[in-house]
């Protein structure tokens, strides 16, 4: 890997191992609920997850955020979505006004909802929208790189400063989200470079496309990783020459929290595909992630397997937005409150086994 | 099956197939949503079904209740349980005292608990619980029948009545759940006599029997069979021989949901016998269930098989008490939500496919 910016690389050395005594005294607590051990099954698992992430036996979560960010991708002049490009500002719009999918799960989970702009074509002026423009979309990565490595490094600064600027309103479960027309074939070429697999394992429908779509978007795939043949030892030229503003923010959203030791609750497969470049920048960021869900779209299993994650749900989503995030928040909240509020065997009364 | 008794006779022809005019509708308005079609997946499914369900186009589901019926086994006089019976009276102290794993996740998903009697020894006295008592405790059904075919029939018209006794306390949408130390011996019972598999199929370690303690249950179960020779052509004769009080109690909250076009979220191996009772009596009852999650107790599977459901998680738990039933509530609500209050392309002004 190349030698990283000194902001990003001190921020890197920030992030730590969760906390294993705190992980201990959670599984002890566990033990002695009023219930057989193990019988919460991964409720359990996660409550002791995330005792060791936030470094409290007993972890609260008040505050919830979904992050989504938005981005426009030079490649969609190929024809890899089914939508055109203007439906990203669109849909940017939608969030804003509280009528996306995401909005109504994001409200059943009682998490706030952050919409930043990484680089949407003519983005709607709204006084929610947060202002971490880094272009007007990438380039077409069939003919180049999608952005410069400066931008690359930009992108991943401003989705740690976006944290950091939701830890005063209070940030105890990071969700990330993402809005892009075609930015399931940035993250395609992204995980094909990563893992080093050929596109027709990281190509899928998207949004729905059919399959003569399918096969001109993993070739679309092949010709940008020929074009740019980015280094899969070095995260930073895979993001700059395939990836996308919204993934690099991603990236920047993910290194932030963990270093707050705040958990990250993925999505679906763009968000999986910024987790691989995190990790691969900095490997102890993987303590801190939760995989929500497993998405229809079928790379995402390829990436969840590089992760080492299994995912909580299983629901046939792909939507992105952070749908699956806002989902799982409500099953983390219920493994935090069952290992919060539950009474011990002593408390309760309640005899143990013969 | 022998002639049903005139009460359970008359509700059973209440219960209706599924409002298909009202699920067409649903089906329609989750086409116009912003949104690729088919992206939310199996939420998709569940706003579609609840529409038919409650004949609702657009569902809401303002109150939810997890029933929790107690009872306790004679056959654990048999050794197949790691507790001891007075667990069963102990666990329901806890519930009422809301300090048990279903209370938190109840209140994680909004919903209120209604905790019931059916036949605990030694029941502690407390306003809240609901007394619906059959008997103290069931006979061990290794000497003879659990209880009498009219005390099947009780326990059956009391869970109906359970149900009416909450409809104007508001009751939107059924959790079912239950108590009663040596009950995963009696589910097993119940499902190998009504779909005639034997024992090695269907019991399992339960709250944590290691592998002899699990051989010996089949045997127990066997020999319940072999004594009682239950017809499984006649749901109330398997449930009288082989059953459980708080499991006909739970055939009857089936039975009046449906009949009130509530729909029923399944919890885990218990609960799936009693719906499998509860279909065999009527077999228009499966449109109305959901089933929440795949227990980890090994039964469930075929029990899920046999209703033609598929469960919403996957999460490893064996608990019982509702709580994977509480667990899916928010995702139903989720579904719900989305559907109702997301907007359409139309409304967002976002432009649809190319």
């Amino acid at each position: 890997m190349s030698e990283l910016p000194h902001r990003l690389a001190s921020l890197i050395k920030e992030i730590r191992p969760p906390d294993r005594r705190a992980a201990r005294l959670a599984r002890e607590r566990q033990r002695q609920l009023t219930k057989p051990p193990g019988s919460l099954g991964r409720l359990e698992e996660l409550a002791i997850r995330l005792a060791g992430i936030t470094g409290s036996p007993v972890p609260v979560v008040n505050h919830k955020v979904i992050f989504i960010l938005a981005g426009d991708h030079g490649v969609v002049r190929q024809g890899v979505s089914p939508y055109p490009q203007e439906v990203t500002a669109q849909m940017v719009a939608n969030f804003l006004a509280g009528g996306a999918a995401i909005n109504a799960l994001a409200r059943t989970a009682g998490a706030r909802v952050v919409v930043a702009d990484f680089g949407v074509i003519n983005p709607p002026a709204h006084p929610g929208l947060r202002a971490c423009r880094v272009g007007a979309g990438t380039a077409d990565f069939t003919a180049g790189p999608a952005m410069t490595r400066d931008q690359a490094v930009a992108t991943v600064e401003r989705g740690m400063e976006l944290v950091e600027a939701e830890l005063e309103a209070g940030l105890d479960l990071v969700g990330t989200g993402e809005m892009g027309i075609g930015n399931t074939t940035t993250a395609a070429a992204v995980v094909s470079a990563l893992l080093e697999v050929p596109p027709e394992r990281t190509v899928g429908p998207g949004t729905g496309l059919d399959r003569a779509g399918v096969s001109r978007k993993a070739r679309v795939v092949e010709a940008a990783l020929l074009q740019n043949r980015p280094d899969p030892a070095d995260p930073l030229d895979v993001l700059a020459k395939v990836g996308g503003f919204e993934v690099g923010g991603l990236v920047g959203v993910i290194l932030g929290a963990a270093a707050r030791r705040r958990p990250v609750v993925l999505d679906g497969y763009i968000t999986g595909a910024a987790a691989l470049l995190a990790v691969r920048l900095c490997p102890p960021v993987r303590h801190y992630l939760i995989a929500s869900h497993r998405s229809a779209e079928p790379g995402h299993r390829l990436v969840l397997g590089a992760l080492g994650l299994r995912p909580l749900l299983d629901l046939g989503m792909r939507l992105g937005e952070g749908t699956g995030a806002a989902l799982a928040f409500t099953i983390i909240e219920a493994a935090l409150r069952a290992h919060r509020e539950m009474r011990t065997f002593a408390e309760a009364g309640v005899s143990g086994r013969q």
